[in-house]
């Protein structure tokens, strides 16, 4: 019998946001890996590139052309997974087990930049406050269609992300539903708020910099850092000082303090293992059912997969799909790790 | 306006078990793959290989000498997730954050066979009943050590799942918790058994046998279908037909109908895309705290990702992992395709 250390010993933690556990197992980081390797793409990308659907004049699959765009571009997704198409729907109470119903919504893609070649870290300031800009109008636009609830802003980075194409832009899926992962999410933040009078994330935050040790970058409105109860290696979230429901309420100095952040920690990301770095990003924010949100906290999660080296990622299968998520190495050790990697791009030579 | 059509319209449907919701989108199965492909291996493999830790007779990275064993062989995983020891532990009740405990639990190796070259689906059944056993054995000894309350049998198959060494076998971890997974469906099993005094999954099945259109396999004692809200494209789940709460309540014919099953469905999904099927499989029982669990319903998951072909999977990452799981193929679509593969192995000359 010892005393128990979370720095070594095997623990679950308790995640407040989904309500869940998260199995830590600190001692495992050193098992040997025989598995399988991620190829990487290495050759430099062009400027422009003729046969990419996202670069500016080119045409799409459809037939519709791109606009010669020169900063970011918005467009309807050609294969989205919601149509905007309403649906008569009349609910069988009796299916106790088959219970389906219709959902609404509308698809669309970001490209970040008329640049084939470059990704967030690369991007300078004007052209990252530029994307915030664009989402804030999204979430506007989107949101104040009637049967839009939700407006989910998000970017998979990598083709192990499942990116089939690295012309540097996100997606946005809006619905008529909050999402299962952002319902869960909600009923925590209100639950927390109704009791409290404070946001969840607002008191959480405070804990983190009192502790210090997950903290990743800070600036003079928001914070970066690992979250307590990160499942992925490098997880992170990136947090409003204030407590800010929703992007639209951003000051003109939040979103370039957001811009400065955002290039800040990709730039860290790109570092850690000298590779364009690969994740699942999101921001979640008030829904846009038309009501007040106080409870909800503007915050964007950053879900990276790789592990050891920019070839070998964890691997969420087994015990993770049946029983629970689990990490090997701890989040302090990852905030440390990620906290010591330089400011400046490794592909940048000068500044 | 249209009417709603299941088979055609996007929709969510709702998954009793873990009690949350799926985005369908049927219309979306043909958009064009431009992303990773998955490597295959290949080349055929020996039938003993002198560098696999699993095989018998060879040295493992601690030094330890598998026997040669010649049917199936398991041993402690020597990079477990968890450990024996017992921790002690004070509960920090002040933290509302940074909530954290030890667990406590044991992970065990199950290689399937001697041979290196044979995955499940090219066992013979004797073989098969034989590896059955010896989950039985596993369940009764883990779940008899006092702190262990939950024994989670689990196979991850195929590189893309993590697995590092193509040696059929799988894995078992036992621990002190309920994983967050499995604690879910206990709740959602305990609610519907303590009101219709019948365990959810034996009405489910009913059910799902009454409506046909999700069935893959059928046999004396078991069934296997696509869940209504099955989330990977060609995800089944094998039922028992009888409401048994777990592996060691099986009588001699459910062990050899069992071994069946499983031998029937695999051989399907290897033929499916003429390749070793990747998955991450698993068994969900009755916890082995000590107490009765009528409302448990012995089921096994099948969880593989592949989508179009042999090289190509379906990615669960942006919205899937900030809003909700997304399936393009429907559930019904999924289980006509796996029924029409023939039963005789796609590798298998004659018989
Ligand atoms: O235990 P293995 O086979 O080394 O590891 C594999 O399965 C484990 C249990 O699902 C996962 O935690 C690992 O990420 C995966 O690589
Ligand atoms: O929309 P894309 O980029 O074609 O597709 C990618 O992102 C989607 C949203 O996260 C996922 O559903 C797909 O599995 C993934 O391949």
């Amino acid at each position: 019998m010892k005393n128990f250390d979370i720095n070594e010993d095997p623990h679950r933690r308790f995640n407040p946001l989904l309500n869940e556990w998260v199995l830590v197992s600190p001692h495992r980081a050193k098992r040997p890996w025989q598995g399988q390797n991620e190829t990487i793409a290495t050759e430099a990308l062009p400027k422009y590139d003729s046969t990419c659907y996202l670069c500016p004049g080119n045409v799409r699959a459809n037939g519709v052309s791109n606009p010669k765009y020169d900063s970011s571009f918005v467009f309807e997704n050609d294969f989205a997974a919601m149509k905007q198409e309403e649906i008569i729907f009349e609910e069988d109470i009796k299916h106790t087990f088959f219970k389906a119903k219709p959902e609404q919504g509308i698809s669309r893609v970001v490209c970040f930049s008329p640049r084939h070649d470059l990704t967030l870290p690369e991007m300078d300031l004007d052209g990252i406050e530029n994307i915030i800009r664009t989402w804030q109008k999204e979430y506007t636009d989107l949101g104040s269609i009637k049967y839009i609830n939700h407006v989910q802003i998000f970017e998979n980075k990598g083709s192990v992300m499942g990116c089939s194409n690295p012309h540097p832009h996100g997606q946005i899926w809006a619905q008529s539903s909050l999402p299962t992962q952002v319902e869960k999410t909600h009923h925590s933040l209100k639950s927390y708020f109704d009791k409290n009078k404070r946001t969840l994330l607002e008191d959480y935050l405070q804990a983190e910099l009192r502790s210090g040790s997950r903290i990743v970058i800070e600036n003079d409105d928001f914070v970066a850092l690992v979250p307590f109860w990160a499942i992925w290696p490098y997880e992170t979230m990136i947090l409003s000082r204030r407590a800010i429901s929703k992007i639209t309420d951003f000051t003109e100095q939040e979103v370039s303090s957001y811009a400065k952040i955002l290039k800040q920690l990709t730039i860290k990301y790109d570092n850690l293992f000298s590779t364009s770095f690969p994740y699942s990003s999101g921001i979640h924010q008030a829904p846009t059912d038309g009501l007040e949100h106080p409870e909800w906290h503007f915050h964007m999660h950053f879900y990276p997969p790789l592990l050891r080296s920019a070839t070998v990622k964890k691997f969420m299968v087994g015990y993770e799909m049946l029983g629970e998520s689990q990490r090997d190495i701890t989040p302090e050790k990852s905030a440390e790790i990620l906290r010591q990697q330089p400011d400046v791009h490794y592909k940048s030579k000068a500044t």
